[in-house]
Order: structure tokens, then sequence, then C-alpha cells
């Protein structure tokens, strides 16, 4: 309402009482300037009241909505079921332009500034990470097709290069962005260190040499892994590329809540990082379907904005600008330390556990999200293991995952690999994997470990009694 | 609630009551059994009510919203605000899995089933459209980026082909989806029939000879587009792919709604026709963000959809779902038939507009969706063409275009057009379109014309005072 | 957002694009300021983006929503459950004080102003449908307690009155409204004329003589009714209400839609009128909870008003203020005319079929809303009766009634009234009523004449078999 | 879904999967089953999820709902807006019957299962609340009008009693409850017991004696209460009663919260208590416009739903149901613990600030949940008291009160009060209250005690600053 409607108000209610209801609306309204002005994540987080607030002064700014308005053009974003208006708070024009997916829309002023201003706070976001990187933006797709755009935009740049350089990682998403883009995956195999599993920079600097610098597309590093793999060298690898002139693309995954990682990623740039890639589910506890691209070099950024084809969902950046509103900076920062409490809670208890079964977990001490502990009393038994698994996943536990020491070949995208999900072709022994991601409880850890627990009884106890039966 | 739940429910109210409750839920139970039997959209549309419960029980199903579940994983759907909770319906695994996007997620079956049962819905709307297409799935993305997973599929399969063939349309997302991916743009320029610009076949063939078809990925057609370019010759084209053993890429974008369109795709599918994707948004008036790519063959499709690198966002298939149950089948045929009397009515009131004021509509009959009205007496003044345009703009009038025939050049992705937006290099006189597209009303056609009409009379005056000026 | 929000909105996206989204929200902005002005309905119905705007507004300056507040008292307007807060749209203080029902509150400007527009878009709506009323209030009860609080609020001013004459309306929340308040009814018994049953004046006059006129707290008359009942004779009572000094009540509970019931009160309005109390849901399309009590003497009204003792739900405004914004004047109009066309056809389809099966439609002109259907085949077989409404129960008709003529005697409230339902000791034969109430379609129609014909069909049946088989 | 529906998904997504979906739906199920098995708050509050689950099958089971019902009443539940709709889960009947506010709906099963079902849970919480009531009801309507219709009912049973004797609670709704319902007013002025004030028994005792004990239709007592008058002695007052046979009523406002207040009534039902009277939202956070209806007598309670004339507004009883299942027990138990636990605390700070300016905390260790600060420094200026408050006002703290020692006389209901709002005619010094309700944080005592301090230090500034003047 503006100053003529509460005047009228001041017509049914007294003056003191509209003053004080105007004054609230003033607090809101501060708000949202505020957020215009700094487009950055406020420090304290908004109520939902000012976020419906301001997507619904979104909302009213997009020709769909207008009052008025007809169309005659072929997308108009007319919106059949009021369901699905409502989920997108009127919103309907997606984000960017046939021109590029960070340009703005004439039909659409409140989606081009709740893209704008989404990519502003998600660079806010890297920053509080830990990562002080100079442009970004969402894209509406997860990790594995953001990858696969980043590499088709520096091929434009590289022509003439088809491998991919790849610290082996074993995640099909990651290997089918580079099959797909059409390049050659160049699997750099990892050495262990202790129990670790890590970057084979030697290996790195060999296949340079074979392949010629000028044929490689860039080197795809990865930080945010399953142990017992620790995230890559990355400052080491940055090195090698920068002095080859190689592009560096690291997929940082869910790498934003680990200040291991984040810090990898900016000791890195000092060298060379052409372009990270995060996921928005996974670091900002929204839905799966964004990802960020970012990099220090906006040119480069820019580039990759304008090679997307078209228009896109704004879907995943209204859940991402909803969410960073919501957590305010503050509300963010405590769950990265929350979070980081949950990773030694969950080794200390972890660790508990295993000794109680006679197993141990396994020093990954640069992997800062993940860990594992081994299963060597199941490595005679394959099965087992295997029905560890299952019955962890039975009794609601979800994201462990049970590693066998199997040697299985598997082919993935054309290419044959050895105990695929290991990371290596050998480990040594079976293990058990668990992770503490942004926004686990203290419940969960509970709840995994009594779980656990059981399981791990109850799978000795068969071991024991299979073996009588034998 | 269960029969044990409404035994006790007899105690509280009387049991003939609470049997009419009960039988009601019967009606929604069956509607969800009948659509899960026979996945395709019911004939009656659904009350928002049934579609609720619908997607209610699918959240249900999700690990994410399992009451007694703990998560160890790097990726277990917390959403951290409820605001964005609510409106994916507490849905948060997203569609797919690194596998492929229509991979089912063992920790989400209900995502799982809301995928499937889109694809399954979504290729019943092609068939009701007129395309017996056998397969296709949605995809989080729009037509550019989908044409650009489509040519880089194929390429996997003709690793030596690097140009696409591609009858000039003049949309930056469709030229960015194949130099994106990596390919050459063989331009094919429209050949003038009447006042349509059409398919140039004998182009076709010779650069076919010319540049040899094993190193030709693909043609790229188009159906839906501006007047007075009219759809390719799908029929002829395909014959020719089928000839040449030559890919038949097909942008459909907003062709679905248009029986024109789809009868080609149709027709074309009995010599050659590869894929065909269409926008999700303007066929089916959900928010911008999915398309669906389809074909005639289950392996190419599938094919397709294992290289698409991960899992994606849920949302457009939720739109989607949602909307194609709200509509019904017989809701969404008298959609099309509802556009298609809009399409003569626009193309009444626009010719006695033209007519009113020195103009024509321009003949462009094989064109079911959108018309264009000459601006001859605007030819001699560039200046006030553009006027137009923005006049329009400000009169909110969205979605018209007006066409300059200026013969400028511009730069787009490295390729030098003459007078883009015109789909050739001199049409002769500028012009204007407008399109009917599904979801129009009789108050838009009324409001634009009316509105068309003012200003046309405006910049005529205008056009003379500036002439007694002068 | 204000302009210094809109200035910063243009460092984002280009002037032109924001300007038009502000257009848009001043378009809005405009409503709401035209309703504040002229708090009348508006002639177009307001869509649901407009409503929700407002609504916001009016959350944001109710105290309990200050970002700034301390609460210190013992009602605070604090909300638990989330789901609770946004589905009142964050409103909590209700309306009124313990002064009365139509005082503001200091901690809420924003209930307040709801409470005071509703008030005024209900008189509105009074007007339009034809009672020229000069003052009402909202008040969250039923008519049935909201009658009672009219009568108590009489009795101030009448303190030795004790008496109700009231025209006999076989209702049971009327009949308590009356005792409950302490109060002697006094059953004037209908006189038939014709088909119809209506308003003995002479009995009346009788009564005001036999128990003195000082003796009667008010004459209480009724609107709408079931056929073959039909609105008491108003203006005759109202004249000899004026000429006793006699105050006259009308129970007006779903007559506001009906402009047979309406005429009635204003041409009675000339005489005498005190007040009249009407439903929300019945007339207004809302959930059931609130009723208008209106009247044309403001004084009186206010009176009434004031005798409420303290706050009350603002949920029956809250439903009654976005419906008729949601209406409009002119939607609310196209209401009342399409349930007169829908009387009309329900009146020729169902004297159709009571033709068809030897019945006939009851002649009751007077009843604008209600008709009845003779079941003299019935007569002799009282069972039938009864089983025919259940039958017609089941089959999912709701809404209509099944009157035997058994002269039952019943006793409500301490009261023995005969055959209680027929509005008369003994009518003379069974019948069936059904309604054309406002929001009714032709679907109903259609769906309730096809299952009555089937069901009489087989009533008609098994009463032969059963004629047989005795 | 039901097995045939889960069968069917099996078909499209594993086995394993659809079952561990499917298993999580029974844990919703058996949430609700235990619910309307045990009638109880459930021990661990409800999930949105299943709230919302359980409101959406009640709502399935009323016939507005029904897919094919058709409706020819005059009441059919039709809801206009969605919006309306929604925000009542489409729930519309209300709930109740003419016959009595209890009973079941033929057409509204499931608003008659919430409406039971609230009515039980509503109980169990008076329960845990220490009060071992046999039975209640909520009613759609705040405290003032719920005591009305007590005393209403009561006439029924005492029809010549038109007393009702009231110690004095200064408190508008109260006084207009007695008036309204046309009872007299018999004051029984409080007596001053240290600082705080009580019941004058002995007044109680000569006023039955003056009036005669059947020409009284009860003692209407009040136990919450503004400090310094404390809840009135309901033991003795009961033992008074029971010795006259004189109905007594309890005003329990906001006392549920409160144990010294339900330890009361539970004792003092051991002597005499009727019916007391709670409000909804003071004692568990919804918004206004409900009242619990209790007693320790089946009968009497009963009784008195059945003069309840009509059906009413489900919207108060929704609201606490669904708040009711929020919070479980446990939830509802933790929020008493902590509302007691912020009374010590406001106490403290407020003594320490009281003492700071030269004040004192007002012992009234009677009232558990409101306390005073004297004002005595104010005493010679009551214009610096009323200045006080409205400072208070303005700078957001809402709730407190100060009351002048002015001895002003005010006409309320026809009856002459002196210093209305002090409950005493002359307090002797003015004072200020503050009150630890249900749901208050400390954050709450922080910005009041910060407030209220750096407005008396202004206070006492401008007092002397405005002596010097003088």
């Amino acid at each position: 309402m503006d100053s003529d409607c509460y005047s009228l108000c001041e017509k049914l209610v007294p003056k003191s009482y509209i003053q004080q209801g105007r004054n609230a609306r003033t607090v809101h309204q501060s708000k949202i300037r505020h957020l215009l002005e700094q487009r950055r994540i406020p420090d304290e987080g908004w109520c939902d009241q000012t976020i419906e607030l301001f997507l619904n002064e979104l909302a009213i700014m997009d020709s769909n909505n207008f009052p008025d308005n007809c169309g005659v053009g072929e997308r108009e974003a007319r919106i059949f079921s009021s369901l699905v208006s409502r989920r997108h708070f009127r919103l309907g024009h997606g984000i960017g332009r046939s021109g590029e997916i960070t340009a703005v829309q004439p039909k659409a002023a409140g989606s081009s500034l709740l893209m704008t201003l989404t990519n502003s706070l998600a660079l806010h976001a890297l920053k509080l990470s830990g990562i002080q990187a100079s442009s970004c933006f969402v894209v509406p797709m997860a990790t594995g097709m953001s990858i696969a755009l980043c590499l088709l935009s520096l091929k434009q740049k590289r022509p003439k290069a088809k491998y991919v350089l790849w610290p082996r990682i074993d995640q099909k998403s990651c290997i089918k962005s580079i099959v797909t883009s059409g390049f050659e995956l160049v699997i750099i195999e990892n050495v262990k260190e202790g129990h670790e599993l890590s970057t084979n920079l030697e290996e790195i600097r060999t296949k340079i040499q074979d392949l010629g610098a000028s044929n490689i597309l860039c080197v795809l590093t990865t930080t945010s892994c399953f142990a017992p793999r620790v995230p890559d060298k990355l400052e080491e690898v940055g090195e090698i590329c920068k002095s080859q002139d190689i592009p560096h693309v690291i997929n940082n995954a869910y790498g934003v809540q680990c200040s291991k990682c984040t810090h990898l990623i900016q000791q890195a740039s000092r060298s060379r990082v052409d372009v990270f890639i995060q996921s928005t589910d996974k670091n900002f506890m929204v839905p799966v379907g964004g990802s960020i691209i970012a990099g220090f070099d906006d040119q480069l950024i820019q580039h990759i904005s304008k090679c997307y084809p078209g228009r896109a969902s704004s879907s995943p950046s209204t859940d991402l600008l909803i969410t960073l509103l919501s957590m305010g900076a503050q509300g963010y920062k405590d769950l990265l330390k929350e979070r980081k409490s949950n990773y030694k809670t969950l080794q200390t208890r972890l660790s508990e556990c295993a000794q109680k079964h006679g197993e141990q977990l396994l020093a990954t001490p640069h992997n800062g999200i993940s860990m594992a502990m081994s299963l060597s009393t199941f490595q005679c038994n394959e099965e087992s293991v295997t029905d560890l698994g299952s019955k962890l996943f039975t009794r609601l536990v979800s994201g462990t995952r049970v590693i066998p020491s199997d040697g299985k070949k598997s082919d993935i995208c054309g290419q044959t690999f050895t105990s695929f999900g290991a990371h290596c072709d050998a480990y040594g022994s079976p293990y058990l994997t668990a992770a503490a991601a942004i926004g686990m409880t203290s419940r969960d850890i509970d709840l995994f470990i009594t779980r656990l627990d059981k399981v791990l009884t109850k799978c000795v106890k068969s071991k024991e009694a299979s073996q009588v039966k034998s």
C-alpha cells in the first residue's frame, strides 16, 4: 500500500495504529531495499513473510501477470493449472533469453531480477564458504550436465583439443559428462598414500607429455568424494595446468560446505583454475536440479553462460534465492560450523563402533566430509558385504555405501573399469562409507550408529552361523 | 485411511455416513489406480484434490520423508526452507540417477514414479496431438539445450560427422545448440514461394553431395516458426535423409499444438525422423524449463536418455504431470480446437485491420500458428517500424514482432546473418507477426486488434505530420 | 517495493522493463486504493494475486507480525503451527475488542481494517440484492446464535417483554435461539392458501391482544424456507408491528440470494423492520460459520454489536471479504441471475418428472428458492417415503428432503410439535423438496432428475412388488 | 494408495523400493489409527505431512467434495473462491447441526470426525494441564460469548434466578456476557491482602443471604487476571456454592497454561464447579475465536451444547486440532514448563529494573502469570503514567498495561465503576503490569526490560525537566 492507501486507512482505524502498521511495513521494505542495494545474503535470515512479499513483488512485474496484458506471441507464460501457478509464485517466464542464460527478458522484469539476484547471492555464498570467486551463475542443471556445458564452452577456445585428463573418481555422471560432450577420457589412476587414495601428479605430467598439451581440453579434478579417496591435489594440478597452459576444471560437487575443499580451490586459484562447478542441492539444502558454475575470470564465466542455448527453468534459482534469504549469512555459517562438528562426532562414534567389531576407521585426514570404516572380517565373504548394505537400506539407513573388494570389471560409457566404485582397481579390503553433510543432525548419527551396530552384530553372528553350518 | 481406521471412525460417526465418505475416497483411489494401470492422460481431468492426494502419496514414498530415516550420505534431499519444501510437495530427490535420466532411484520411489508416469503421459499427449511416437522422455531443459543433447548423442553413433544442415530459422538458441555442441552450421537459405519462406530442398541435396553424407551429423529441420516462414518440408527432407542415411532431427518447439506440424512429423516418420524435440511450456501451458525428446525408435531415445549425465530437477516433470492430469485428454483436445478457432479469428480480424490501413495479411497457408501483416507503407521509414514495435510493447501487447527489411548484418555465434529475424536476407517489405498459441483467449485478440489499430492510426498520422514538417 | 527499490532494480534490469512492472503494480495498488476509498464491492472481481497482496498488506500491520515486537501481554496472537498461521494469512488477533465486536484493536490495525471493510462490503452486497439497509456487521456465528444475540439485545430495550411471536417454521436452530435466550415461544400456526403454507395474520393480531404488546419482545418472521411454506407476509406483519410498537425481527437465513425475499424486506422496511439476519455461507458460498446482522436503523445495529461480549474469530469475515472481492459486483449479480434461471429449469424438469410418475409439482409461487413435488402415491405407505429419502442419499443426492404426512408428535425444546418438518400439523400428503440455491449448476439439476427418476421408478416397482407379495 | 495401486507401482519401480515407500505410508497410517483409537493428543507431535494427510482424508469424506454429488439443498457447502476453499482444506460444512453443536452431520462425516476428535483432544489437554474434567466441547466463540451461553443454559434449570454474583474483575467482555444474557450484575468488591486483591468471601455470603440463594443464577469467579488481582478463592467459593446449592461458573480465560489456576479448579471440583470456560487462543497459541466449555458433569455440559442454536464455524476447531497434533503431549508439557521458567525470569528482571528506578515489584504470589511493578514516583503526575504507556506502545512493547490511580468513574453496561481497570476503587498507587504467557520467548523479556528501562529513564528525566520548568 502506498501513502494514499494509508491515508485512507486512517479514516477507518486511528492514525497511531495505522502508523505502527506502516512502520512494520517499512522494516520489510528496507530489507528488500538493502538486498537490491547490496546484492548479498542478508546477515540475519528473512522470515517467510518478507520472502513471500518479495517474490510476490517480483511476480507482479512479469507480463503474464499484467492485468491488462494481451499476448499474441508463441510464448506468453500462460499457466493452465492454478496448482502449478501457485507453486511458482506465478512466475512462468523462466530465466535467460535465447541470447544467453544470464540475459534479462523484456517480458519478465521480475524473473530477470530473480535470476540476477540469485547469481549475486550464490557468489556471496561461495565467498562465505572461503572461495573468493569473481563471477558465477546458477544453471538449472545438475553438476553432470553443467560440467558438460563447461567442457563444450572450453572447446570453442581450444578447437583442436580432444582429451580430458581425469584423476579417477568413480561416479558415472562425471564420466558421462566427458563422453557425451564428445571428448576422450584419459584416466589417471589414483595412488594410495596410507589409507588415502590421492592424485597421481606424476601420471598427469606424463600424460600431458604423451598427448601434447594443446590436444588436452582440460584437467578435470574433483574435490568432494567418498573416502578413502581424498580431494585432488588442486594446487599442484593448478601449477601443472598453468605451466602447460591447460585449462583446469574442478568438480566441486558438494565441496562448498567443507572448508578443506574450498581452501584447496582458493589456493589453486593462485596458479590456475578456470571454472569450478557445484551442486545447489548438496550444498544448500534445496531439491535436486541446480548447480553453480563459478570462476575467477569474469569473461570466461560469461562466455560459458553465453554458450548455454536458450532460456531455462527458474525453479532452481527460486529455491536457492528463498533458501539463502531464509538462512541469512549467519544461519549459513552456523550450518557450516554444525556440519564440521557433526563430522567429528561421526568420526568418533564410527571409530568406536568399528573397534567394537574388530574393524577400524580408515585414516583419511584430507577428506573432510566422507569417512570409511574397514570391513576386513568380511573380506573372505563378498556376499556378506552386499548383504550388509541391503540390511542397512532396509533399516532406513540411507546414503551409506558398502564397497566390496571384488575386482569386478564394469563397462562405463565404453570404458572398462576394475572395481568401479572403489576409485582404484584394488584397494585391499572392503569398507563402508558414511558422510557428514550439511543439514545432518545428531539424531542421524545416533540412529546410524545404533543400526550399524545391530547389523554388524547380526552379520557376524550369521557369518559364524554359516561357518558352523558349512 | 485404511479399513481399520474407517472401523474406528464408525464408533464416532454413524456407519452409513462413514460409508459414503469411504466411497468417495474409492473414487479418488480408482482414478489413481487407473492412471497407474493405463499410464495415459485420464479422459476427464482430475480435480486438484485428487492431484494433491496423489502427489502426497508419492512424496511419502521418498526417503527424505521417511519418519524414521537416518541419512549419512552426501545427498539426502534435506530441504532447509519449508517454503521450498511445500512448493515441491516435499519431493527433493529430483529425477534420474547418475546412470541415466530415466533411471529409478532407490532412495526415491515416489520421484521415480512421478518421472516414469510423466514420460508416459507426455507420450500420450503427443499421440493425441497426432504423432504416433513410440518413446519419449521429459528433460528439465528448454529446447535449445535439449537439441544440443540430441546432437551430442548422435555424435556417438557418427563419430566422424561434423556438419549440421540447417534450413535457416532465425532463432538464436537453435544456432547456439549446434555451435555449442561443437558442430559446424551449414545454413540452407530459404526459398520464397508466394509470400511463404520455405525449405530449399535442392540446396540440401547439393550440400550433402558437397560435404559427403557421412560427414553430416544430421539435418535439423523446424516446424513451428514465425510467418512468413513456414514449417520445413519434413516429408521431402525425410526422404533425402533416408536415401542418404543421414539422421533427421526436428525442432518442433511449439508445434505439438498445431495439427499442421504434427501431421508433417507423422508423415515424415514413414521416411526418416530420428528425434523431434518440443517445449513443455509452449505446448502445455507450464512454466518455462522443460522439453520432450521423442522419436519413433525406442533404442535411439533410450540412447539419448543414457547420454544425459546425472540426475535432474523434477520440477518441469511435476508441472507437466499436474497439468495433464488437470486438463484430461478431453480438456486438452478442447484447447487444441479452441486454438484452431482462435487462429481463424485472428486471421480474419488482422486481415480487416490490415486492409483498413492499406496493408495486407501475407498469404502463408502452411503456417498454422503464426501470421504476418505487411507494413509496406513503412518501407521508406525504418525508424517508424521499430517505433511501432515499442509502441505496442508500451501498450501491453506482448509477443508481436515487427521485422524491418533493413538488410542489417549481425554476428550470431561467429556466423554472419543478413536481416537476422527475417529468416532470409531480403524479404522485400517490413511486416509484423502475431500468433494464435494454445491458451490464447478471444479477449487477447480483441485487445490486440484494438491497440494495433490505434497505434497504426497514430503512426500514420505522425508519418504524415513528419512529412509536412520536412 | 517503493520508488527507491525500483530505482535499484533499474541498475539490474533495463529501466523500460522495470517501468512496465511498476505500472502493473500500480494497477493492483489502485484497486486497493479504490476499495479503501469506496468501501464497496469492486465492479469487476479481483484476481487472487491482488487479493493475496492485500491480505498480506493487512497482516503486516498486525503486531504479532511486527519484526521488532516484544509481547508481555496475555494475548499476543502467537501462533504455534505454521500450517495454522498460513491458513489465516498470519492474522491472529481476531476482530473486535472487549468493548464491542465492531471496535478496532490497537494491536491489530490490519485485522481491524479487515473487519471494517468486510462490514462495508457486506452492506453493499445486501444493497445489490435489493435491500437498502443502512447498517450491518458480520458476526462469526451462524444464524441461530446471531438471532439469539439480537433477541437478547432487544431485551435490554424491552426489559418486561418475554414472548416471541413466531409464525411456525420447522427449523430447530430458530426455536432454540428463542428458548435459549430465555423467551417464551408463541407459535403462530400457518394457514394453507392453495398449496402454500402462509402467515396467519389474524392469529398474530389475536395473540398480541391476548398477551399485551408490551409483553412481546418481537415478532420473528422468516423469509427463506422449504416449500410449500412460503416467506412470511412481511409487509403486513410490519404494519402490525408498527401499529403496536412491537419489534420485527426477520430470519432471512438464505434469502439474500432471492429477490422475492429481499423485495419483501425492502417493502416491510417502510412499515417496521428492526433487524434481519442472514447466513454468509448460504448466500455467499463461504464455509459455514458467519452471519450478517443488518437493519435500517444505525443506532439499533450498533447497540446489538455493543451487546456482543468480547472479540471473535476473524475467519468468517476473511472468507467473506475474499469471496466478495473475488466475485466482484458483476460476478455476484451474474450468480443471482443464474440462480433464478436454474430455479426455473428445476421447476420445469421436476414438474415433468412428477407428471411422469403420476405426481405434481405443488404450486408455491411465493417461494423463489425451494419447491415441492407431491408424493401422493406413497400416502398409504409411510415406510416407502422414508425409504425414498435414504435411497436418494445413497445415490449422492444431497439436500432433498422427504416429508411424510405422519402426524407424529415431537418434543423440540420442551414444545410439542405435530408433524415437525412439515410446518403444519397436517399438510395432507407427503412430498419431496428441492431447492435452487446460489452456486447450483445445471449438472446438479441433470443428475438430480436422473437419479430421482430412477429411484421413483424403482420405488413404484417395489411398491407394486410388495403389493403383489402381501 | 491401496495394495492394488502398490502392485501396479511395482511394475514401474523395483518392488523393494516400493516396499520401503509403502512402509513409510504405514507409519503415517498407524499414527492416524492410533489417534482414532485413543482420541488423545499423541505423545510426540505429528509432522505437517501427517497432519495434512489426515485433514485431506477428512475433507474427502464431506459431501461437498464427493466427485459425483448433486446438491439440491439450500446449504451444500459450495465454496466460491479457491483461496477460501484451500485455507479450509476444502471443509465447508462447519460443525454441529440444528440439533446441537456436538451433533454429527449426515452430509459431512469428515467435519463431524474433526469436531468429535477436537473435543476429545481438548479434554486431554485440560487433563495434561491438571484438570481432570469429564467432558468438554470447543465452541467457535471467544470466552465472553461462551460465558453468556453457559449462563443462558443454566437459566433453563433455574428459571427464577436473575442475579450473577461476580467478584470484581475489570474486564468488559465478562460484564457484558452477564448483562447481555439479561442478568443483574452483583459486584463483589475485592479485598486487599498485602499487595494482592483477592476474593471477599464474607461479602459473597452476605449477598446470598440478602438476595436469596434461589434468585442467584450463579457465582461467576475468575482465575487468570492481571496482577495485583489474584485468582479467586475457588475452593472456598465452591464450598459456599455447594452449601447454598448455587451454580459455580469459572472464567478460566487463560488459566489452562498455569498450574496455579488449574490446581484451584481441580480442588474446587471437590466442592462445586459447574462449568469453566477457557479461550483456545490464549492457552493454545491459535488465532482468536474459540473457547472450551468444560466441566465435571457430562450431562450439564451436554445440556449446554444442546442449548447452542445451530451449527457453527469449524475454523477454531481445525486450528486447535492441527495445533495439538503438531505440539504433541510432550511438546505441550514443554511449553508449560518453559512458561513457568519465563515467569520466574521476568519476575527477577522486572524486580531489578523496578529497584533501579526506585520502584518495586508488587508481591502477588498467588498470580502465576501476571505481575505488577509499582509506579509510585509517578503518583503526583497522572499524565506521566499515561504517557509511559503510550511510550511503550510506540516502542513496540505490546501487552503491558499502565494503571493510574485516578479514581475516575466509568459507566460500563449501565454500571458505574471507580478506577475501572484496577479491579478496585482505590489501589493506592499506579502500576504497570506484564505477563509471562505461553509462547513467550526470552527475547521478549530482554527487549521488554531494555525498552522499559529506557522509557523509565526518559520519563524520570522529563519529569525532572518539567519540574524545573514549573
